[in-house]
């Protein structure tokens, strides 16, 4: 993978920003009809009397569309591995919503045993087109080191 | 909703346990081709040369999965509304594998300003047909209390 990031390249502090994404209404739809199915995402009107006060993408979604967003805007080499997460929603995502993902590396750490790897711990968040946080996601990847040159 | 549990029903200790479904191969190719579009879940020869040693579900697709499984099982009144959780991934999902969720009320508290409702702590392990925990879910979840019959 060309131009991808080693643990080297990922020092506390460094920043990725996705390109922002419409998730559809007919999506939300289909996802919950799949995985969550619960009234507050799939039926306008009972949804109005949850404490979601609407229609609400569930979580998983927000978390699965996240994901689209982070593999392309965070090129990791080897890919985005997750060891352990944290997931918190703030706020419901709503059908319709431009969703945008900002990440910042908050630790980074090399391996004691494997000299080839390291960890990282990746925030980030998925912002609506008003700038609310929908989500708070803290993951725990494990990153290569950059092999030695011969 | 007949029969859902509030508060009261969720004391410490209770337990669940949803069906086995099995996540078929086509649907964690499609979900992955959606929302994780990276070789390990996609492409079964590269697969083998990375740390998953072969073809993986997307950790998402295991929480939505998982979802769906725990809607079915845990019948809380009023849905379930995750207000925070961690998710772990011990082992890879594979496609084809039997999954289902075992789940245990480990925390539940009444909230200490809003008298009509409170939280619980589930901690919901997927389990593949070897028995082994391919997720750990620690979610907080909101739950309502029972009303005073008047």
């Amino acid at each position: 993978m060309s131009g991808a990031l080693f643990l080297e390249d990922l020092a506390v502090g460094r920043r990725f920003e996705s390109r922002a994404q419409r998730i559809e209404a007919d999506e939300v739809r289909d996802f919950a009809g799949r995985y969550d199915p619960q009234i507050f995402h799939l039926d306008p009107k009972a949804a109005q009397e949850t404490l979601f006060g609407g229609l609400a993408a569930s979580g998983w979604h927000t978390a699965a569309f996240t994901m689209r967003l982070l593999v392309e805007s965070v090129p990791i080499e080897g890919g985005i591995i997750g060891a352990g997460n944290t997931i918190e929603w703030p706020r419901p995502t709503r059908p319709g919503d431009m969703l945008r993902v900002v990440s910042e590396v908050i630790e980074a750490t090399q391996s004691a045993s494997r000299p080839d790897r390291g960890r990282i711990v990746l925030r980030s968040e998925t912002i609506n087109q008003d700038d609310d946080v929908v989500q708070i996601l803290t993951a725990r990847l494990v990153v290569r080191r950059r092999p030695a040159e011969n």
